[in-house]
């Protein structure tokens, strides 16, 4: 593909017809007497069924090399976004979560699919439809974004979408994916140089990142329960051994999923960094955060004993890995909130904090 | 390298130098009054430096192309041997570990390195060291293999070798490397039809096989924090995807380092296998066990509340990934056994199985 940047910029702007201009989507939700409570990992796995059908056409045209699809006006009207969130409010609704930290379907990033200019196209297509979300229900959603990273491709270009995410958008925070070759890990480890133009941007604009893999092109890794989980704790070990943050002493970097296997084997990750002369884990908790989304509540009690309460994050990732209910408990799987209400060892101090006081702090947040 | 099969086992004759000709390692330990415990996962990390400059050179000549080195006799006499394992001993009986599964350093079997003949070699002198240390210190030791893998070549290769320690040395299981390209993973999955010639001469040998990575060339991954703990997640979800154990309904897995992440995220795989139409995990549970190498007591604790007793087998992996001290508890790291014995809610006869009689029934163990 030999389109110019130029080029491509020109045929986005077929796609911000997808941008409503209102406000950024920070949203300003009246202080209440209840403590609110903040989900920081939701993905928009609900989207109208036309977006996934353009994904597809797009990746289809890049094997037959004839691109096209820029010139395509995704129209959807607001009922069909309205619609397209329904599911999602209702779990809100019915969990008792008041506002979810929303970012595209991160299975669905596929930065190993195409080449720069696909990873261009769909990023700013997947932003714009976050944002016309969190417009249309802005005390619900809070946008996040994706970045049109692709392998072997310098980070330094996904700098101007991050920029327009945060500073046109009003997106909180960025979804980074630490692995672009989709589960064959061929560029550098997020703690090389490669990546500094990235986290230079995200200080200069005091925005946090999710390290968070996409799908897995490795028939080696099942992605949700594989790859997603070994790319958690793989990103940990990363940070560990290196000095990342002595560079970027305000970098704030959360690991989804329960941060992989780390809380079960902190024991280990403490020996490791004793062993190889780092710095103790309490140096890499100034800047590394864990989401809850464990889906067992031994899995969550472990955690909340294990990591300090200010370095996690309420979330449960819904729509999204997990979607059955336990006939063991007859609750979801990915209903975190319960197992987290159910800690009688917590302070309420310590539950506002998980369940929003952290994510205000991390994210900068305003609600 | 064009060395035939013939003349590799030819030079390999000079290894032979290493087998002692006595009775299978097999121990036949009295019954005594006091539980034994059994350590299913220990390795030669102690072995005599010259075994381990033998190493360097052979990998130096695979580099210029002129291997010498099957001619080289390496004769250690029996007191280099006991030294070299002393501080095993000691730590056997400072921790009261009564015998100790051994096997070839993991990270060292180095399957990446070099081609098939090389590994052919290093294995079978490795394997070779193992039996020696089994015949000085049967009560102490029982051996477990490495297999002479290479990254692209059929599994089907290693039976050889497989039988060997098995029928000759006495050895009760073998360490199979789910990925011998060196956290590449460049070959098929575990649960593929590649690797059911090794499926098939474990069963008919009716030993079991702990999935345990080696060291990484991918600087991606850590080795003993990121490869090890991301690789026992990943196999743990290819055997969730697969019906490996409908083929092979006798074959036994061991997955090392506590299953990785898999215990801490047990709902995630519970619901997975769920949404995915697998089988429940407990089906899986007849042929895969856990070992109990989790470095701190909440990690511990978590495992035996969530794992059924009957797929935990004690382990510490001394000498081993972690040798500090933790400054907080005065206690090693990998002294797992203290939390195991510190659970006060398992019974008596719990805290047999996960010493010994699990060991017993997934080993064939004598002991």
């Amino acid at each position: 593909m030999t389109m110019s940047r130029r080029e491509l910029i020109k045929g986005i702007g077929a796609s911000a017809a997808l941008t409503l201009t209102g406000a950024p989507a920070r949203a300003q939700l009246p202080g209440g007497g209840r403590a609110k409570v903040i989900d920081i990992h939701g993905h928009y796995t609900t989207v109208p069924r036309a977006l996934t059908e353009f994904r597809q056409r797009q990746l289809a045209e890049i094997g037959d090399g004839s691109p096209t699809l820029l010139r395509i006006i995704l129209n959807f009207s607001d009922d069909q976004i309205r619609e397209s969130v329904q599911q999602q409010l209702n779990f809100q609704r019915e969990r008792g979560t008041d506002v979810t930290l929303f970012s595209p379907t991160a299975g669905a990033m596929g930065h190993h699919l195409g080449n720069e200019a696909t990873s261009f196209v769909w990023s700013r297509i997947c932003n714009d439809m976050i944002h016309r979300v969190c417009t249309l229900f802005p005390n619900n959603f809070i946008g996040v974004g994706q970045l049109p990273q692709s392998p072997g491709v310098s980070p330094k270009k996904c700098a101007g979408e991050l920029e327009r995410i945060v500073k046109q958008l009003g997106f909180v925070g960025v979804n980074i994916n630490p692995d672009p070759s989709g589960a064959y890990w061929r560029d550098p480890p997020i703690t090389d140089r490669f990546w500094y133009p990235l986290y230079e941007k995200l200080v200069e604009l005091d925005v946090p990142a999710m390290l968070h893999v996409s799908a897995s092109a490795n028939p080696n890794f099942q992605g949700t329960g594989g790859h997603y989980i070994a790319g958690d704790t793989t990103v940990f070990m990363q940070l560990l051994m290196s000095d990342l943050f002595t560079d970027f002493p305000t970098l704030r970097l959360i690991i989804p999923h329960g941060g992989g296997a780390v809380p079960f084997h902190w024991g280990r990750y403490r020996g490791l960094a004793q062993d190889l002369k780092r710095p103790p884990l309490t140096e890499l908790l100034k800047n590394v955060y864990f989401d809850t989304c464990v889906y067992h509540r031994p899995g969550i009690e472990l955690m909340l004993k294990t990591i300090p309460i200010d370095n996690i994050l309420f979330a449960s990732e819904i729509v999204g890995a997990v979607r059955g209910v336990d006939p063991e408990s007859g609750h979801y799987y990915d209903d975190t909130k319960r197992h987290i209400d159910a800690m009688t060892f917590l302070s309420e101090s310590d539950r506002q904090k998980i369940f929003a006081d952290n994510a205000r702090r991390v994210y900068r947040l305003k609600v």
